[in-house]
C-alpha cells in the first residue's frame, strides 16, 4: 500500500513534489507547531495514478482519506456530516509548481440540508449559514459540473430586485435561504442529478474534480508554453474550515510582519472583529489597524507577534500572513513572502542581517535587484496621488520611471527655451526623434502619444533617468494647433501636468514629488555584493556628466559611448548636416574639421570622469539620413511652396534638400546603410572619430592620467568588414600617438549585434580584442522585430495573450538570443582565449538578463548609471547561487537547453 | 638534394600543388605529345624555402635551373645569351589556385646589347627587335624593381609628339632604338643600377620577383579572404620564347574546337599572319576566319584540326586554343575550357555524349546550370545589338534576364490600358511597390531607376520572366511631367526603349529580338538529370498560368504560392482596403466574405494545374499597410487641398484616410507588424483563407481529382505561434471538410526564414509537417540587410571592393545562413524525422545554392519557373558529385565548416 494522504503534521517543506507547494508549505507551519486548521493532502502521485487509470478513485485511496478525516475529526472534536456538531472542510488543488487557470477551491463542503442546523447552532446566524450554504452549491456547480457561474448570479440579481436592495449584504437570512432553494433547482436543471447530500459523496466529486482539472486544455497549454512536464500531477488539500464570524471573540486580519512601504520593524496590518476574509474585502466595515488588536485581545496578540517572529526567522523572509480568530483562538491560514517597496526591501535585507537572521550573502539573494532603481528617481508622494485620484486622466506606458511636473510645451526648441529660464517643462510629442533630443535633455518629463517601451522616447528619458510616459494612445497630440487632447479635454500649451514614468499615470495639475537619497543601507548592501561579484559592471554614458553619475553609482568604465547623440547636440547638428550635404570631399572634411575639435573634447571629459577604467566608444552608428530634416514633413512644406511661393528660392532650397533626403531614404533603416558600413564607405568620418579619440587621449596620457580608450565597431556581420577597418583606424591611432609622441594603451573591437557576427565569430575574433553584444539589435534581428514598431503593434498583445513569456527586449531571451550570445563566446574564445565580452544593451540592466551573462561567462556588463545598482546586485545574487549550485551539484548544469 | 625543378615532360596535370594550375598544364600538355615550346617549373616547394630562409637563392637551386636551361637550349637549338644564336625565355608565376594581384609575365628575357643583334639575324626585323628589347626593360624594370610604368610610357609619348605621330605603330626602328637608349636611362635613375646585362642575372632576378610577389600584401589580403592557405608557394614557368612574326610562314591565333554560339563542331576563330598576339589585339589588320588555314598552309592545319580533336578528348571539354605558328612550325601556347552561350553549352554537352567524349552524366557536370535560363528568354539578336551600340544610353542593374523592346509609360494603369490595346509598354517607374503590379504585369519590361536586384520590380519580376532593369541611377523618372532623363536627354512618354535585363543596358528605339525554343538537346539534358538527382524540384507560383508553365519545365509541385498578389488584382485591392479599414469586425467580415470566392477560384486554378503534386500555400504575410495608399502621395495631396479646397469632402475623407496610414506605419515594415503576427491578431483573415483553400480542395478531390495542399504559415519565430495557428486553423481545415463531406490529405507548416525559428527548430518542429526555409527573408535578418535598400545604398560597393565575395541574395550564404539552415534541419528532424525540408527563397534557382541544399539533406528546392532548370541541372550535379566524392573518400565531409 502507498502512502497517498499525508496528514499536515506527517509532511514538511521539502515535500512539494509530493504534496505540491501548497500542502508542503501548511505541513511545515504545522510541524513547527504553528495554530493551522488539521487537514491533509493527498498527494500528486496519486492524481497520476488516477489520471492513468480508468480515472476511478481506488478504494485503497479511498480508505486513507477516510483515515485522515477522522483524525481531522478527532483534533476538532467535530465530525463530518454531523448534524449538530458538523465539521466542514475546503478542498484545494495544489501543484507543485504555482499554475493559474487550475481548479479554484471549494469552500464550506459537508453542508447540506441537515448539517446547516449544526452550523446555526455553532454560529448563531442563519443568515451567515444559508449564505454558506449557497456559497457551496455554486462553486461546487461550478467546479464539479461545470455549471455556468451566471446561473446562479442571476438568481441573486433576481431576488435583490424583488427586494429591492442592491447589495448583497442587504439580504436577510430569509432570502438566503429562498435562493439556497433555487440554487438546489438550477443545480439539478443543469447538473441532471440533485445536488449530493451526503458529505463523503461531496468528498469524492471534489477530489476527482481537482484530479481532471490538471489535464483540462488550459492547463496543458500553460504548461506545454513554460515547458512544465505533463507528469507532475497535482496534489489536494482538505483542511478543516475556521470561522472568524462566530462573535465578538472571533476576528479575521492579514498583516505583514514589517512595514511594506519604508522596511520598518513593526507588525503592519488590519483586521475585523466577527468577520469573514469577504468583509474585509467588501469595504462596508472599515478595519482596525492590528496594534489596537493589542488592547482587545492581548493574549492573542502576543501570540500573533511571536508567530510572525517565529515565521519571519523560520522562511528567514518578511511574512504576509492571513489569520482567523475563532472563538478566541487563532488560526494561522496561509504565510507567504510580502511584497515590498525598494525601500523596505533594502532595509528588511540590512536589518535581518543585522539581527542575525541572515548571513549578507542571503541578504543580497533576498532582495528584487530589478526594483533598486525605484531608489534613485524622484517619485510622487503617496499623498499627493490619493489627492488628486480625480486629475488622473490617462495611462499610457510606463516607459522610464520617476515623476515629474511640468507646462506642457510641444516643441524642442522651446522646451529648452523654457527651460533655460527655470521652468520646469514636460515634452508632449507623437513620437520623438534623434532631432528632439535637445528638447528631452531640457524638460523634466517626456509624454508620447506613441511608441513602446523601446521607442526613442523611453530608450533616451531611460538612459538620462528622466520620466517618461510612451504610448499614451488615448491622448492626441496636435502639433499645429499645440493642443493635447485627452477624454475630450483639450489641455493648451503651458497648462501643468503631472506624469508617472514608472505607472503611466498622467495627471493634471501638480503633485508632489519626493526626492530620493541613498541610504546607508543602500551603500551597505552594495557594498556587499560587490565582495561576492565576478561580473564586472560598466555603465552607457554619453556625456562627462552621465560618466560621473555612473561612476559615483559604482560603475568601472564605460561599456558604451553613443557618439552619435555628440553629433545631435544643437550646435552640431548643422555642421553635421553639411558634412552629409556636402558635393564634394573637400567641403566634406572642412566640416569634420569642424566636429574634431567638438569631439576631442567630449572625449576628453568623458576620459577624465572615467580616469583608471576602461572607455569603450562606439562609432558613428545611425544611418546619414537621422541626421537630416523629417521627409515628410518636407514634403509637407515643399507642396505648400509650390502652391503659395512658386518662384521662391526657399522652395528652391527645400526641393534640393528633399531630393537628397528621398535619395538616402530607406524603407528599413534599421537594416541600412549605417554602422560599419558606413565606415567602410565613407572613410573620413570615422577617420575623424579615431582621431578626435586619440588626440584626447594622448592629452591626458601626458597629463599624467590613466586613460584605457576601447575602439568599438559597430554592425559588423563578416569579418573581413572588422579586418579592414581596424587596420585602416589603428594606422590612423598610431599617426596620432606618433605625433604626440605619447603612447595609449587601447584595444580593438566590435559589437556583436547582427546574428552573422555571431554565427562567425570564430573568423571575426581574430580581429578583436574583444566582443561587446548589442542586445537590443540582436534582439530585434534574431526575432525579426523592429523595436520602434513592434511594441504598439503587436508586441503589448503578444505577451498580454502569453504568446510571448515576456518582453524579450527588456529580459533576454536566452534560448534564442542567449543561445547566439552563447554560441558566439565559445567561438571567439575558442580562436582568442583572452577575449573580452561584454554587453551593453539594455538587458545589462535587467537582473534576469544580468545572472545569464554571469552564467555565460562574460567580463561585464554595461547598462544606463541608474540601473547600474541593479546589474551590482545581480551580478551578485548569480554568482552567490552558482557556488550554492557547485556545492549541491559538482557538474555544472548547461547554460543552454537546446 | 629535392627536386626543384620540372621539364615540363617531367609533370602532369596531377601535379598542380607543385608545379601550380599554370606548370600543371603546360606539362600536361607536353607529355600527351603537343608542341609546346620547351620549358620547365620551378616548384612550389621551392618558393616556400625561399621565403622562409634569408631569402637567398640556393646555390642547389640555381644548378637545377641552369640544367633545365640547358636542355631548353638542347631541345631549342639555340643559346641562352648567345651572341648569334640567342634563346629567349618568358618568365610567369602560377599558383595552385588562380590568384589576381600577382606578379605579371616577364618576355623576352636574355635580350641585352648584344643578344639584340642575334634576333634582328633571326627575325630580319630590326624594328620588331627594339620593340621587344624595350618591353624586356620595362616590364622588368616594373615587376622587379617596382618601378611605375609611366615613366616608361612617358618616354613613348614624348617621342610620338616629337615624331608627330598618334600610334606606337607608326614608330619607326629607329625611334624604338632610341626609346631603349631612354629606357635604359630611366632604369638606371629609378633603380639606382643598370639594366642587368648579363641574361643570368636577369633569370635570377626574375625568379626572386616571382617568389616575393606571393607576399606583397595584395595577395596576402586576397588569400586571407578567400580562406587559402599562405604556405602554399607560387611556382614559376620559364619557357622559350615563339614568335609569330617571323615571316609569312608565321602566324599566330585563337580558336574554339567548337562555335562558342550554337555548339556547332567547327573550329571557330581566326589568326593573323605574320603577327604576335598583340597585333591582333590591337585591331589594326584585320584577322582572317581559322578555315582560311586550311588552304593557306594545309599541313599545320590538319595538325592543329588532330591537336583539338586530341585536347578535347584528353580534357573532356570544349577548348580555348592560343598558338602560334614560327617558320612553319605550329606551337600551342595555351588551352583552357572555352565560354560559350547557354546554347551552345547545352548542344556540347550533348553531342560530347554522342560522339562518346562523355558519359551522360560528365555531360550534365559540363553544363553551368545557372546559365540555362537564358534559354528559356527572348534575346536581342547580336547583330542588332552591334548596330544601335550608339543608342546605349544607360547601364543600370541586370535584374531579371530577357529583352523587351516597348514604348515607355510611368504609370501602371496606363500600362495595363495601353498593353491591352496590344502595344508594347516598357514600365518605367523610380521602383514598384505591390500597387504597380497590374502594371508590371501588362509591361513587356520594367526600368527602375532605384532598387537592387531583390528589389520588388526584379523579384516580381524575375518571378514572371519578365525583363527587368533595375537601380539604373544615371535615368532621373519625373512622374509628375512623365518624362524619362538619361544622360541630359529627356525621354517622354510614348517613345520606345529597349531593356536587356541579362546585361542592365538601355537602348533608345526598337532592337531585334530572337525568340527562344526549348531544343531537343535541352530536354534530353535535362531528363538525363532527373535521372541522377534526388533532390526535389518545385517552383514558386502564384497563378494557375505561372502552375501550368513551371509544370511544362519540370516543376513537380509548388514551393511556395504567395497569396497577397491575388489581393493586389484590380478588381479586389479595394475591397482588400475596406477591409483593412474597415471600424467594426461585422464591415471586415463582410469584406472577407467577398474575397473568399475569389480566393476559392485562384486555388481551385492551381491545384487543378498542379493535380497530384503538392502545393504550398503561404498564409498573407506582407503588413497590411502594403494594400493601403502610399503615405507620401497622400500628404501631398492633403497639403494641397489644406490650402485649395479647405472644406472640401475629399480632404476631410483624405485626412481621414491619412490618419489610418500613418498609424499602420511602420519605420521599419520588414520587422514589423506581418505574418504569422498579423495572423494570430487578425485571425479572421487567415481563417477567409483557409476556408477558401479547403473549398477549393473538396470540390476538387470530389471530382476525383488527386489534391495535395500544405498550408506555410509565415514568419514564425517561436514554437507558441505555430502551436496557437495550427489549432484554430486545422478546426477551421476540419470543419469545411465535415461540411462538404470530403477528406483531403493535407499538411501544416512553417516557413523558417526568421533566425529564432533556426535556432529554436526541435521546439518549433513540434507542430510542424514541414519546414520550408524563406532564404531572402533569412538572408535578410542573418546579415542585417535590407533587400530593399542594401543593393543601391551599400551592397553593390561592398561587392565590388570585395568585402563580401559575392551576393548573398542571389548566392546562399553557407557560412552564415547556412548553417542556421544546417542547424533548424538538424534539429527539427531530431524532434520529427519525417520532417519535409524545402527552400522557397530565390536561391532555390541558384547552382550553388542548390547545391548547398542537396548537401544538407533538404526534400526540394522551390525557384521561379523560369530556374526550374537550373535547379533540376545543379541538383543532378550536387548527387553526381557527391556520389563520386564517396568513391574518393568513404567518409562524408561536414557540410559546415565551422
Amino acid at each position: 500500500m502507498i502512502k497517498q494522504v499525508f496528514l499536515f503534521h506527517e509532511g514538511n517543506k521539502a515535500l512539494k513534489g509530493l504534496l505540491g507547494s501548497k500542502g508542503a508549505n501548511l505541513a511545515e507551519m504545522t510541524r513547527i507547531g504553528l495554530p493551522v486548521p488539521p487537514g491533509f493532502t493527498i498527494t500528486t502521485t496519486a492524481c497520476i495514478a488516477y489520471l492513468k487509470s480508468q480515472s476511478m478513485l481506488t478504494d485503497d485511496l479511498k480508505c486513507q482519506v477516510l483515515e485522515a478525516m477522522q483524525s481531522i475529526e478527532t483534533e476538532t472534536d467535530r465530525i463530518f456530516g454531523h448534524q449538530r456538531n458538523p465539521l466542514f472542510v475546503s478542498v484545494r488543488s495544489g501543484a507543485q509548481i504555482s499554475m493559474p487557470g487550475m481548479m479554484e477551491t471549494i469552500l464550506n463542503l459537508g453542508l447540506n440540508d441537515e448539517t446547516i442546523h449544526g452550523l446555526i447552532a455553532q454560529t448563531q446566524d442563519e443568515r451567515f449559514a444559508y449564505d454558506s450554504y449557497r456559497r457551496l452549491i455554486s462553486m461546487f456547480g461550478n467546479v464539479v459540473f461545470g455549471i455556468d457561474k451566471d446561473v446562479f448570479e442571476t438568481c441573486i440579481t433576481q431576488m435583490k430586485k424583488t427586494r429591492r436592495v442592491s447589495h448583497d449584504t442587504e439580504l436577510t437570512a430569509k432570502d438566503w435561504q429562498a435562493i439556497v432553494v433555487q440554487f438546489k433547482e438550477q443545480f439539478q436543471a443543469h447538473a441532471g442529478r440533485p445536488f449530493p447530500q451526503a458529505p463523503n459523496e461531496q468528498l469524492w466529486l471534489a477530489i476527482e474534480a481537482v484530479f481532471k482539472s490538471w489535464n483540462i486544455p488550459r492547463a496543458v497549454a500553460y504548461r506545454k508554453h513554460h515547458h512544465i512536464p505533463h507528469d507532475l500531477g497535482t496534489a489536494v488539500n482538505i483542511q478543516s474550515m475556521v470561522f472568524g464570524n462566530m462573535g465578538d471573540d472571533s476576528a479575521t486580519g492579514v498583516a505583514f510582519t514589517r512595514n511594506p512601504a519604508t522596511g520598518e520593524k513593526a507588525l503592519y496590518g488590519e483586521y475585523l472583529v466577527n468577520a469573514q476574509g469577504e468583509d474585509v474585502v467588501a469595504g462596508i466595515r472599515t478595519p482596525q489597524k492590528i496594534s489596537a488588536l493589542a488592547k482587545k485581545m492581548p493574549a492573542v496578540y502576543q501570540q500573533f507577534e511571536e508567530i510572525a517572529t517565529r515565521l519571519e526567522e523560520h522562511y528567514k523572509e518578511m511574512q504576509d500572513i492571513e489569520f482567523t480568530i475563532e472563538k478566541g483562538r487563532l488560526y494561522i491560514l496561509q504565510t507567504r513572502t510580502g511584497k515590498r517597496t525598494a525601500r523596505a526591501a533594502v532595509q528588511i535585507a540590512v536589518d535581518f542581517v543585522r539581527e542575525g537572521i541572515l548571513s549578507p550573502k542571503e541578504a543580497i539573494l533576498m532582495v528584487d535587484a530589478n526594483q533598486l532603481p525605484q531608489l534613485l528617481l524622484p517619485a510622487f508622494d503617496e499623498v499627493s496621488k490619493a489627492r488628486n485620484r480625480a486629475n488622473l486622466v490617462a495611462l499610457g506606458l510606463g516607459a522610464s520611471p520617476g515623476a515629474a511636473s511640468g507646462k506642457i510645451v510641444f516643441s524642442p526648441d522651446e522646451a529648452e527655451a523654457l527651460a533655460a529660464k527655470g521652468q520646469n517643462i514636460i515634452l508632449v510629442r507623437p513620437e520623438t526623434t534623434p532631432d528632439d533630443i535637445h528638447g528631452i535633455i531640457a524638460a523634466k518629463g517626456i509624454l508620447t502619444s506613441r511608441g513602446g517601451s523601446t521607442s526613442h522616447a523611453a530608450v533616451v528619458a531611460r538612459g538620462m533617468g528622466k520620466p517618461c510616459v510612451a504610448g499614451c494612445e488615448s491622448a492626441k497630440v496636435d502639433l499645429k494647433r499645440e493642443i493635447l487632447t485627452i477624454q475630450g479635454r483639450e489641455i493648451r500649451k503651458g497648462e501643468v501636468l503631472s506624469i508617472d514614468g514608472a505607472t503611466g499615470e498622467v495627471f493634471l495639475g501638480q503633485l508632489e514629488t519626493v526626492e530620493p537619497r541613498i541610504e546607508d543601507e543602500f551603500e551597505m548592501l552594495l557594498s556587499w555584493a560587490d565582495q561576492y561579484r565576478t561580473l564586472g559592471v560598466r555603465a552607457n554614458a554619453d556625456t562627462p556628466e552621465d560618466a560621473r553619475k555612473a561612476r559615483k553609482l559604482g560603475a568601472k568604465g564605460i561599456g558604451l559611448c553613443r557618439t552619435e547623440h555628440m553629433f545631435m547636440q544643437h550646435d552640431r547638428l548643422p555642421v553635421m548636416q553639411r558634412m552629409i550635404l556636402a558635393t564634394d570631399a573637400e567641403e566634406r572634411q572642412t566640416c569634420l574639421n569642424q566636429l574634431l575639435p567638438m569631439q576631442r573634447d567630449d572625449f576628453r571629459g568623458i576620459f577624465r570622469a572615467m580616469e583608471g577604467h576602461p572607455v569603450t566608444i562606439r562609432l558613428l552608428d545611425p544611418p546619414l539620413h537621422e541626421f537630416l530634416p523629417n521627409m515628410e514633413e518636407l514634403i509637407e512644406a515643399v507642396t505648400a511652396l509650390r502652391i503659395l511661393q512658386p518662384f521662391s528660392e526657399e522652395l528652391k532650397e527645400k526641393e534640393t534638400l528633399l531630393k537628397t533626403v528621398r535619395q538616402m531614404h530607406e524603407s528599413n533603416p534599421m537594416l541600412g546603410f549605417r554602422g560599419c558600413r558606413l565606415g567602410l564607405l565613407y572613410p573620413e568620418i570615422n577617420r575623424m572619430q579615431v582621431e578626435a579619440i586619440f588626440e584626447a587621449a594622448t592629452d591626458l596620457v601626458a597629463e599624467g592620467l590613466d586613460i584605457q580608450p576601447e575602439i568599438m565597431i559597430p554592425l559588423v556581420g563578416t569579418a573581413e568588414e572588422l579586418r579592414r577597418l581596424r587596420v585602416q583606424l589603428e594606422r590612423d591611432a598610431q599617426a596620432v600617438m606618433e605625433r604626440e609622441a605619447v603612447q595609449v594603451p587601447y584595444q580593438f573591437g566590435t559589437m556583436i549585434e547582427v546574428p552573422r557576427a555571431a554565427l562567425t565569430a570564430h573568423e571575426i575574433a581574430e580581429y578583436a580584442d574583444f566582443f561587446s553584444f548589442g542586445t537590443n539589435d540582436l534582439t530585434q534581428l534574431t526575432y525579426g522585430y523592429s523595436r520602434d514598431d513592434a511594441e504598439g503593434k503587436f508586441l503589448s498583445a503578444y505577451i498580454e495573450q502569453g504568446i510571448l513569456p515576456r518582453n524579450p527586449f527588456e529580459t533576454l531571451d536566452t534560448q534564442g538570443v542567449g543561445q547566439l550570445i552563447a554560441m558566439a563566446a565559445e567561438k571567439g574564445r575558442r580562436i582568442q582565449p583572452n577575449l573580452k565580452l561584454g554587453i551593453c544593451g539594455e538587458h545589462g540592466g535587467d537582473a534576469q538578463s544580468v545572472a545569464f551573462c554571469h552564467q555565460g561567462g562574460l567580463n561585464y556588463v554595461s547598462c544606463s548609471p541608474f540601473r547600474v545598482p541593479v546589474a551590482r546586485v545581480a551580478g551578485a545574487q548569480a554568482a552567490i547561487r552558482e557556488a550554492m549550485e557547485k556545492q549541491q551539484a559538482p557538474q555544472k548544469p548547461d547554460l543552454i537547453s537546446v
